[in-house]
């Protein structure tokens, strides 16, 4: 089994300039397995949802080819659910809701065929939450990635820097990363994160692209400059569902590989904010996607030939 | 005559969490000739200067090759000068002093032998003055270049749309692309701004790299990230000197080419700002640039092979 994800499935409403959704198909782990999916690869989502959640979000995962046994069904409770508000740059946005409901004890349990993952994708949870998904896997991962936030920052320091230790792959955005490091310099950053576990960082910085940190090598992945961002909710994790998936599929961990995986990622995010939640990505297509990736090729690639 | 320059040459001091430097070598046609120098490319400013203008800084630019012969020495006159101090992010500045002294009344003057330049830079000026020094050309330049600021959009819009009318390369901020088009998105912006005369747009991001925008095409260029940015004053000039120079000297005006050009620019810039001022730019070897291209090649070079 090739990459195991563990993470939210939610509803989210959203507002934006451009106008609100209704309550539509939302959380980490639903992008991040809807990305993955469109590179083929054999997906797991371990997360809880409600009574509440209806069958055709669950059927569009399974059409995607995505394992949802790990999705844990709790009759008598509720989806988790979260509201936001983008201001007008599209760039900040105030939480208008945030209802844990079934997420507030979630104990993830983890399918036995799925015990021994290729890649696992932590995503943005409660470090202890993360941590009980690695203790329950037979064998340790290829590759370890994490999802983490200010929040659990400010909250969970010691549980956060504890599971850290097992992490191969660190995601943060750049705020993050000097909030983590007291560093504002994303290099020295980068450098002093680099001491708490992981032995790779991606930088997430939204519209000016992600930067890869790993040992002494760093790339930098720009973001497609696009002409109206609709909705950027899910694209921070569609970003790490393409990034995961692509290394799950090729099972090649190297840091020219990982750039190749970073532009898989800033690829499939870019469809995402193109519509409300998951609306462009679930409708994405191969040929779409390659076209995409021909974009980037252009968008950065130049020859200089020294002497 | 390859590269013409109008800009300032001025004096500055600047102040940075890191220090607070004397009143040093300054002005966008400063950084812009010595980095076109790194080049060697021959190029000649316009500009002004007071009888307080000490020769040795006059004797930098000699020794670089730099053409002096424009630039008009007003003896009784003193220098123009400013005064700023970075805060802690180094992204933003306040202005502690503006003294135009002999810029105030700076009315240019090319000399014969630069009637006919292969490339024309015109650095950050009033318009006015930037369209006294096309009209006084006998041929029109291969590439006319023209950097401005918000400064002029609010002060002298309708002289600066005139004068952009006759330029070929616009180059201004993030935040300067958006007032002069109105729109927030940088796409949308540059499609306007390429209607007021430009064929190509650049804008400058800082940490976060520049956008070439030529007809359908864009190119992203990173900005090297940095352990420690000491001095961002006279990056934006660097990148320019890079750019024109570059293109003055290949005499290709492709988009390929263009793409080179801000690498060269981006890389020329990553090296002033180590340093107060001009110290690392006038001290920089060909070697140090050779291997920073190599830095910037393996920064944003990926290769992805599509079906």
């Amino acid at each position: 089994m090739s990459l195991l994800v563990v993470g939210t499935v939610a509803f989210d409403q959203i507002e934006t300039p451009f106008g609100k959704s209704d309550i539509i198909l939302g959380g980490a782990a639903t992008f991040i397995g809807l990305a993955s999916s469109m590179l083929d690869v054999k997906t797991g989502l371990v997360s809880v949802i409600g009574g509440d959640f209806p069958q055709e979000h669950l059927d569009l995962l399974i059409d995607k080819g995505i394992d949802i046994s790990g999705i844990e069904k709790i009759e008598n409770g509720k989806t988790f659910f979260w509201a936001g508000r983008y201001h007008n740059d599209m760039n900040s946005r105030d939480t208008l809701a945030t209802e844990l409901n079934v997420l507030e004890n979630f104990q993830p349990i983890v399918p036995e065929k799925w015990k021994k993952p290729e890649v696992l994708m932590l995503g943005n949870l409660h470090p202890l939450v993360q941590k009980s998904v690695l203790n329950q896997l037979e064998e340790r991962p290829k590759l370890v990635i994490l999802d983490t936030m200010n929040f659990w920052m400010d909250l969970t320091w010691d549980e956060l820097m504890d599971v850290l230790k097992d992490v191969d792959v660190l995601t943060i955005n750049d705020e993050e990363a000097r909030q983590m490091s007291k560093e504002y310099s994303l290099v020295k950053a980068a450098k002093k994160i680099l001491e708490m576990g992981p032995h790779t960082l991606i930088i997430k910085k939204g519209e000016h692209g992600a930067l890869l940190f790993h040992e002494n090598n760093v790339f930098f992945a720009p973001a497609l400059p696009l002409e109206d961002v609709f909705d950027p909710t899910g694209a921070g994790d569609t970003f790490a569902g393409g990034f995961s998936g692509f290394l799950a599929k090729t099972k090649n961990y190297s840091f020219d590989n990982m750039k190749r995986a970073i532009i898989y990622g800033s690829a499939l995010a870019s469809f995402t904010v193109e519509k409300f939640g998951t609306d462009r990505i679930s409708e994405l297509t191969e040929d779409e996607l390659n076209d995409r990736l021909d974009v980037f090729k252009s968008l950065t690639n130049f020859d200089i030939e020294l002497d």
